[in-house]
């Protein structure tokens, strides 16, 4: 067993919970040998001389073997662990926009220098999604990853449902309660589940998908008639990332949109700040992956597994083929599309219409349409119409 | 990658299933050469020259380097895994009884052999909750295993909260349903629950305890009061397998018993012939892992998983440190017991006593008592008395 010695990048929540916990299990045979942070004179809980501005006591200390990378920045976290593997040091990150941007580069670097290079925290948390995805459905008969792969969201979504608020005031309490950023746009655009999707359909399908390919809609559109709707169907709205494959086994365009689930499946209770993920198969049927998403202690969590599968040597290996992928134009769906009275909706986009409804207040149309013509139409990019999934 | 040879001993449904798949499925890289069955004038859905009442064709055949064993009887599985062992073969194994009455024997003699041992589809079928305990909760933080994990109680028990049946209808129909076996007793009893939860415990915490040192009180004497109880609490009746450590990190008695557990959570909704899995950490706070725990298809599902897992050169490590233990005589817990008006409960055997209730038809007392005062009480082992545990 690898005694290992580690240079951590961030002494945020989630660094300070890994120094506390190395340092209160030294049975874990981690400790942490240097920190660098960007602000040297903040007040921390720990001894003055376990931090550093420069990066160089981490990257040249040639005892140091595993980089926790623990920072906002998704492009300074790229230098950081592109050097880091060319000193030879293995790297755990937590950084899904910098994965999934730089996926295929970073993977090929790090087995090029021989080294880890674990990322489980970057996915749902504590749900240990990569590693399950890779390990344990590690053969084709795979159909379907989809989940609720953000918490603000899920969150200010569960809110919207439950107490019947509406979008801004549930932002502004998930926002009180911690549960979504100053800044939400990454969130509720759902760019942040699409990060988190680009790096799941890699290990569930073995094909990279650029996060700027996948269907996205995000929440901000929804409307209280919107979960009105959904309630006299006993379904609830929630964000959901999706790959699948057809009968043919060739996967599908990947979608983030809000999406009516039951009530009573296992996706429709996953609420409030909790993950949930729902893989399906030809032969286990469904399996339910559930846990907290993000936060101090499931993100510790899911980089402390990671520092512990490290020191067993573990690496993920990219088994999967790469399954063949139909792009949007041809892939299909039932969508409800719900728009103000005043819009005019052009219904030429829907191959065909199931049920229309119209009202003083706001309209919606049900019918299928390719994701090409959702894309084409910009109906996904117009604001204030709202686009729900019915598969 | 390993060339996978497979000698396979049974072929019902899940012998056969694998077999399937593996023909229809030729880059899973596995062929299964040899079939060892009891009956060969059965009609199979596989060219006769494949079977052999001879196990020696598979042991003696140097070219098979995996043996997959799927029959009932523990006691022949049990020579045919030792005599593979010795014979350089992997083995994957579905049979819970013969690992839990054998493990630690099992574990030496595939290590001693340099080959794998892999049984996934032993617990919980197609929930991959082995494989996560071993790989994915490897840090002495992980406070508690606690789940439902025999689908024939779970379907039984679903039966008589949903439908209010008593339970010998609901066992009948849960034998119509193909959910529950002609005898049964093992599961009834919790004699299986408590096979796996000696796996778990093994892979969870390190520690080996045997079944039959598993405090297990099954599902036969519970009464509908009971259920009319658990109702107006908002709860319902699960049979639930727990481990878990006390505030020292020391490993407490194992339980199967009958539990309260509010409508609402992640287990009291795992119903019907689902499984459902519990795992409690000081970081990830709760994971929950939900899928079919039996039957044809997510048992096939395990035992591939296992068979890719091979394929990889993947073995259990067996990581965790030996938890220390404590007997059941120290461990206290609050139980609910409900009994017959004519019967004479000793309500000395409590430390205390929370309430009581008294009616024309049946009564209980719930309080907190050691789980030695409830084995010496003979309490658990009492026809028609409900024990039902509010942990």
């Amino acid at each position: 067993m690898k005694k290992i010695e580690i240079g951590l990048f961030g002494f945020g929540v989630v660094g300070e919970g890994i120094y506390e916990v190395l340092k209160a299990k030294k049975q874990l045979g981690a400790n942490i040998k240097k920190v660098v942070i960007k602000h040297p004179n903040k007040k921390r809980n720990a001894p003055q001389e376990l931090f550093t501005t420069d990066a160089h006591e981490i990257l040249n200390d040639p005892s140091i073997n595993l980089v926790v990378e623990l920072i906002d920045d998704a492009d300074a976290a790229f230098e950081i662990v592109k050097k880091s593997f060319a000193q030879g040091k293995s790297v755990v990150s937590a950084n899904k926009k910098m994965i999934a941007e730089h996926h295929q580069e970073l993977i090929a670097l790090s087995r090029q220098h021989g080294v880890a290079f674990l990322y489980e925290a970057s996915v749902c948390g504590s749900v240990p999604i990569i590693r399950n995805l890779e390990e344990y459905f590690d053969n084709d008969l795979l159909h379907s990853v989809q989940g609720i792969v953000n918490g603000s969201t899920n969150y200010i979504l569960s809110q919207m449902t439950e107490e019947g608020t509406d979008y801004s005031t549930a932002l502004k309490d998930a926002q009180a309660c911690g549960f979504a950023e100053n800044d939400p746009t990454l969130d509720v655009e759902g760019t942040d589940a699409a990060y988190k999707l680009s790096i799941i359909a890699l290990h569930a399908f073995g094909k990279k998908i650029e996060a700027q390919n996948i269907i996205c809609k995000g929440i901000t559109a929804l409307d209280a008639f919107d979960f009105q709707y959904a309630k006299e169907k006993n379904s609830v709205i929630k964000l959901i990332a999706k790959c699948h494959t057809n009968q043919e086994g060739t996967l599908e365009a990947l979608t983030v949109v809000p999406t009516f689930v039951s009530k009573e499946n296992s996706l429709g209770r996953t609420n409030n700040e909790y993950n949930g993920v729902l893989v399906e198969s030809a032969l286990a049927d469904e399996q339910f992956f559930y846990g907290k998403g993000a936060g101090r202690y499931p993100t510790s969590s899911a980089v402390l597994s990671d520092i512990s599968a490290y020191r067993y040597g573990y690496q993920y290996e990219y088994k999967k083929g790469n399954t063949h992928f139909v792009e949007d134009e041809n892939c299909k769906g039932t969508f409800y599309i719900s728009y103000p009275k005043t819009y005019n909706l052009n219904k030429l986009i829907f191959s065909s219409i199931e049920k229309e409804f119209t009202s003083t207040n706001r309209s919606f149309t049900i019918g299928e349409l390719t994701f090409g013509m959702l894309k084409k139409s910009k109906i996904i990019s117009t604001p204030g119409i709202s686009v729900i999934s019915l598969n």
